[in-house]
């Protein structure tokens, strides 16, 4: 699997100016020579040219509705089949289900006001917010992709793992084969959070459960000691959990804790609901839990 | 039940000045006379005062760390016992569950580069990001509040419904007796979103689940057909369903979808998982489960 860089290049600033493909790619900005999306379908699209076409774009600025590819022959660029969500598209619809951001660059064919007159600017970073299809002006179904242009707000709250080449550690999952692999990016959360996913195969580590979306399952990386000042939990996979988006609420507001032993315990009736489910290679150390503990009253 | 007022009160701009507490009442940005949290355990708290006192609040201008009530000798003001998560704070900790605004003044004795040389001075709207129980400084334990000032993109998101006064409805779920309320109040999401989760007793209606925390049970309102460009789904209650996280998640990416009889089908197995709990005063419009079908190429 290749290594991909999600976020800002160093070195290039939104607004700067490359006269081809070429040097668009050269830059690290947009690395394929010819394809709208980079991205795979492992780890996500980290960004797309808007470059014209028949399956127009709608260019808002700071909201970006973007057509998905496929479907068109390849010599007249014709869309003579509906598009289906895989390749570039489903990278995209990754994107959105991890929250990662995607550079956006423009062409000079794109019909809007943001585009150059001649080659490529590069735009910023946008986050994908949702996918769908829809009956394109063909008659045949193209995939759509809404991307907003991420505030300084948005930017300074992901700017935690900004850039951080990451350790080399195991991703596989359980039921895999162990693989090392070194993952270059932003993450909205934790830098960490990526690894804590494929330990569990993207399924919770409480109740086991897998929340299907039409780009796979989606999980949430928790922090057991909150990130945030006063706590300063540290991001680590000591730290980290991997849990369904209803078992991260939870602990987060003091609904369950964990014991020393990994024992999950509801606040309110002190009742075990579970065990988590454990990893060998996923360390935790149980301090945390201690703390996350504290935090809502319970002694144990 | 009283109505209740969330967000900025109309002719009252964040930096007005307030003579006394009293003046602060007057204008509805604080109604209390004395409590430093306005709010209760059915709406949340719309409402805070920073004033200084023996378990000081941290005052960080965007972010505050505020500490809850209770605990203290009515007479000297003295810590003698530990804070309970009830009245005012359980009322901060319900606004952190459903993400509501919370309006903050600060009085001349806080310590506090922010705070005035005299009376009171509002500071705008800010939010509870999270809660937690900790050691003060009598050695009895405190709740604090994380709250930070809302930025403009934030303001705006949430701006769909400011200050729209609802509509009288009924709100009791099936399980209790039926009463007519009167919400007065932005919400983050909706303005129904309220009204739909109290149908249900904030209960999923797909899993019936329940998602416990310290502050209550946790649940969503989810839109059918998207409320953003270029889907725009209006906000109302035929459009809206109460779910939890992880079948919230699911639909908005295509992972579950409704047929016109509200079974509840896998996306990609075409598997009924169950069907749609209903409450006969909840009118829902099965054209919006037919566009988010379509969304994801389900032509059922």
């Amino acid at each position: 699997m290749p290594a991909r860089l999600f976020g800002d290049i160093p070195g290039v600033r939104p607004g700067d100016w490359f006269p081809n493909r070429a040097s668009l790619a050269e830059s690290g900005v947009h690395p394929p020579g010819q394809a709208g999306i980079s991205g795979d379908k492992e780890l996500g699209a980290d960004s797309i040219v808007l470059s014209g076409g028949l399956e127009d774009d709608e260019d808002l600025g700071d909201v970006i509705i973007y057509t998905g590819h496929g479907g068109n022959d390849p010599t007249t660029g014709r869309q003579d089949a509906s598009q289906s969500l895989s390749r570039g598209n489903l990278a995209l619809a990754i994107s959105c289900r991890e929250g990662l951001p995607v550079r956006v660059s423009r062409g000079s064919r794109v019909h809007s006001p943001y585009s150059p007159v001649h080659g490529y600017v590069y735009a910023g970073l946008y986050q994908v917010e949702g996918f769908w299809q829809e009956r394109g002006r063909s008659g045949f179904n193209v995939w759509r992709f809404r991307l907003h242009a991420l505030t300084d707000t948005e930017l300074s709250a992901m700017a935690r793992a900004v850039m951080e080449i990451g350790p080399e550690y195991d991703v596989g999952d359980e039921s895999t084969e162990r693989r090392p692999i070194t993952i270059q990016r932003i993450i909205r959360n934790s830098q960490y959070s990526d690894a804590v996913k494929r330990y569990y195969g993207y399924r919770c580590q409480v109740c086991r459960d897998e929340v299907r979306t039409a780009a796979g399952l989606y999980v949430e990386a928790a922090h057991i000691k909150p990130l945030g000042s006063p706590h300063d939990g540290p991001d680590t996979l000591t730290n980290l959990l991997c849990l369904c988006p209803n078992h991260h609420v939870s602990p987060d507001l003091g609904g369950i804790f964990l014991t020393d032993r990994w024992e999950v315990i509801d606040a309110t009736s002190h009742v075990p609901v579970g065990v988590l489910r454990r990893n060998p290679r996923h360390p935790l150390d149980p301090t945390f839990a201690a703390y996350h503990r504290r935090l809502f009253g319970d002694q144990t």
